[in-house]
């Protein structure tokens, strides 16, 4: 889909009117609106049975916590508070509604939880897999959504979490990072977020393109998945599986230690990297040796 | 689809929490979310290919005018105003580019001349049909989302444009009456509005449910769409058509005749029936008669 995520960035770059309104556009994990004192975040994610979940072996309340979750994940990226749902259902014309209601059961427990009320939505039949769009509308203070085009030569990295192996399981019930965002906004100077929804090195990739500046990661710092630990691919999988949805934080060096010491979540905090002048990601041993890993992840590491 | 529409609403109450920040949820065509001295409005509506158009013989670019006008129609029927839009889309993996670029003109084009830019979204790939989910995000002054439960005995009721055969074509290239409501709502004691998507006898019957009133019709002055005239079942059908996008607005009577007179658009402004106490819709002719009309619009006309 690659080909096909370039295309529509240029298509919707192409509908983007000069607007007051708009501070950010297309490219970051949710758009920045601008409406009086505030700041409008508004994204949106669709997920297809058989493409991001499978609905013969898989509990639909699962599917509904992704759902919402994938799309709260790209508020937390902003460093934003989601304020309310909007959930579009393409159903099958054979789908039961027991289905229906547990898919709803997941999606409000996520609503709840996370205080993003679900306040209305669509619902059409299809010849189709069943798929379930959901748009969310967050907000944050004025000039406070952290894009992923801040970050700065000398800043460290930051990974909530553990990465890899999120497609066994995790990518249906993972917590979207809002609280620990919020955290890191009032705690450091953070500079530039992202959620890591394609994996590490993709991901901190675009980080890099968007910011104007190399990121390099430190092979043996990067917290991989104790389900992972003991393979041999290890480390390439902590880099490049996707849907982790962990966050990937530029910070300025000053404070980090407190920062480090006084985490209080249960998600853990890892500096995996450093960012420095140039571009693209590079990866780097204990003894120096450094390789280059390109979009994918995958060239230069195999 | 109605009795899967009934379920996803009663789910959906259900995952409403007590908020400051919800004043409308479910049940309008968009939800009121207040935000200090704002209030945004919020609604999805998602279309898929063999339900909603048909690509093998439409020209995609009436696709995309018809994804963001569907939910244009969601804010006119608020009296709100777009401020940006985002669009998911379920691409078949053999979807040729060139198809993609023309759906795309068709959202830019609407997107341009409706002043709501397109901020983002997410492309998938599916098995299935091409879908296109669009979730637009609009705002009012504090307390100027004309909702459709606002009707009194005593108002008139008011349609935009003609009635019935939308199928035939307008339906991928009708208007949203965006300037229309606004105008309404400056123009007119606005008491409740909606858009007519599936139909002036299903959605008056709506408007009646919310307002707690019955809406009368006069059946003689339905605007029937010129391409039905003549024809024996033209009346049902300018009742039971779906997919006119038109308003249905509830006014007080005062100022009418001058609101009729200076109604400066081109889509027609039509008086079609008053509102009185008690339930449901009938429909009244000339000699005085009335029957009344189901949700579906159908049954007692037939």
């Amino acid at each position: 889909m690659l080909r096909e995520l370039q295309l529509i960035e240029k298509l919707t770059q192409r509908t983007l009117l000069p607007s007051q309104t708009v501070r950010c556009g297309v490219g970051d994990d949710a758009a920045v609106l601008r409406l009086g004192p505030f700041e409008l975040l508004l994204a949106s994610d669709m997920l297809v049975d058989g493409t991001h979940f499978d609905l013969s072996r898989t509990d639909p309340i699962r599917v509904g916590r992704k759902a919402l979750s994938v799309n709260l994940s790209d508020i937390a990226a902003m460093a934003g508070e989601p304020l309310a749902a909007v959930v579009s259902l393409a159903l099958p014309r054979e789908v039961p509604d027991a289905l229906v209601e547990r898919l709803y059961d997941g999606l409000a427990e996520r609503a709840r939880h996370y205080r993003c009320p679900i306040v209305g939505g669509d619902t059409v039949g299809t010849d189709g897999p069943l798929a379930v769009s959901v748009a969310v509308l967050g907000k944050v203070e004025p000039g406070g959504a952290v894009l992923r085009s801040g970050a700065r030569p000398g800043d460290r990295l930051l990974v909530t979490g553990q990465l890899g192996g999120s497609l066994a399981g995790k990518h249906l019930d993972f917590a979207p990072r809002l609280a620990e965002a919020r955290y890191l906004k009032e705690h450091a100077e953070l500079h530039a977020l992202i959620d890591l929804s394609d994996g590490l090195a993709p991901d901190a990739y675009r980080l890099a393109a968007a910011s104007g500046v190399r990121v390099v990661l430190l092979a043996e710092a990067i917290p991989v998945a104790e389900s992972l630990r003991g393979q041999p691919d290890a480390l390439e999988r902590a880099l490049t599986d996707g849907e982790d949805f962990e966050l990937l934080a530029a910070v300025s060096p000053r404070g980090l230690p407190a920062l480090l010491a006084d985490w209080p979540f249960d998600a853990q905090l890892t500096e995996v990297g450093y960012v420095e002048v140039g571009r693209g990601v590079e990866l780097q041993w204990p003894d120096g040796r450094r390789r280059s890993v390109t979009p994918t992840g995958y060239a230069h590491l195999r």
